[in-house]
């Protein structure tokens, strides 16, 4: 079967597909979509995806979307390399916590990441500084987490790592922007502030593979 | 193994986990805890799950909770009555249309249906005719598939059915309070609006053990 990606530079949610496709060293057709040339919308991709979003993995004829799901898909077709962990109690406690980050985190991720890149923080800084005092406790757990263990659940590179660390990633980025320096204060330097959280990404950033993940247009700005 | 279900009457998430013990038959031991008193934040509660919610699920010295890892868990530990597919392809699927409800139409039931119990309908009727809109979005979808399928996903009773149900059941119960009326018009009677889904409600409740997965304090009002 021949796999094929469809991605957006910087999107979370396609670099945890890209981290799980390298970590199982399978070859597949990366297929690099421009959102500002509303690419992910064409007609082709709304076939696959109706709601127009990605990523999209395409296995022969077989289409998945939805970050999470892709995961689990690949972890079922190809088994090397699993993600899910290697017992039924790993398993549980990797999708728990994959749980817990959607349902704790992610939407005041999404609130802040997007205010510092449209340029909105000084409108709704009560809001964003309450967004952040939540991240920064579901961080402090991660830290709590990763100071016991090289990775978020257990002693294996899992698909909790892989849904968690391009948010990270994105959210030192925003906080990096001048415009973020008060909202970004408690949390950078995470050399600092999250230290088991800094050499987790250390960790992920020198895996095999990890170059062909990063989003390529943070390579130019 | 002894498995001991904590949950709580009404908590969609719980029963969830419910459907899924008595669809593989597994014996359980359940603790129906009253959220009245308080009983989800009990010290002993509070240590096996930090952020106080049900369900939680403990199988000898195990512990997960998050309604769907402790759904995923069940699976991998118990496959007999699968409930994540019986290929890599349905895997796929099943956890991609959890994924879509989790993202696209649960935070508007919440908003939705903590509104109507907590009588506050009419302070935010806009707000809430908009979370009905994409609630109505959503059932069409699913109601398309179940028009042409007796199961959300493929030939089988799946997690996916599992999830959407219990939100669907409660859904309808706020829908019928007199305060809702305006809300509910479009949506009720579901026989009419959306007969597949109402079919397929039906199929549910006459599954064996559906009974005993029924909120206790729903019989009483």
């Amino acid at each position: 079967m021949a796999l094929t990606l469809y991605w957006g530079s910087g999107s979370p949610y396609s670099w945890r597909v890209l981290l799980a496709l390298e970590h199982k060293r399978l070859s597949y057709e990366s297929q690099l979509l421009h959102f500002d040339k509303q690419e992910h919308q064409s007609h082709e991709m709304l076939k696959m995806n109706p709601r127009g979003r990605v990523p999209v993995l395409k296995d022969g004829d077989y289409v998945v979307f939805e970050s999470v799901a892709v995961l689990y898909y690949l972890d079922v077709k190809y088994p090397d390399a699993p993600i899910f962990g290697q017992s039924p109690e790993e398993a549980g406690v990797i999708m728990r916590v994959i749980c817990e980050f959607q349902t704790y985190a992610e939407s005041s991720l999404q609130k802040i990441v997007s205010a510092i890149f449209s340029d909105e923080v000084a409108h709704s800084l009560e809001e964003l500084t309450d967004a952040m005092h939540v991240v920064g406790r579901e961080a402090r757990t991660i830290e709590g987490r990763l100071s016991k263990e090289l990775w978020i659940v257990g002693a294996g590179y899992s698909a909790a790592d892989m849904v968690i660390f391009p948010w990270i990633q994105l959210l030192r980025r925003a906080l990096n922007k001048a415009a973020a320096a008060e909202l970004g204060a408690r949390f950078l330097p995470m050399e600092t502030n999250y230290p088991a959280l800094a050499r987790w990404i250390g960790r992920i950033e020198s895996l095999p593979g990890y170059a062909k993940t990063y989003p390529p247009h943070w390579r130019e700005h």
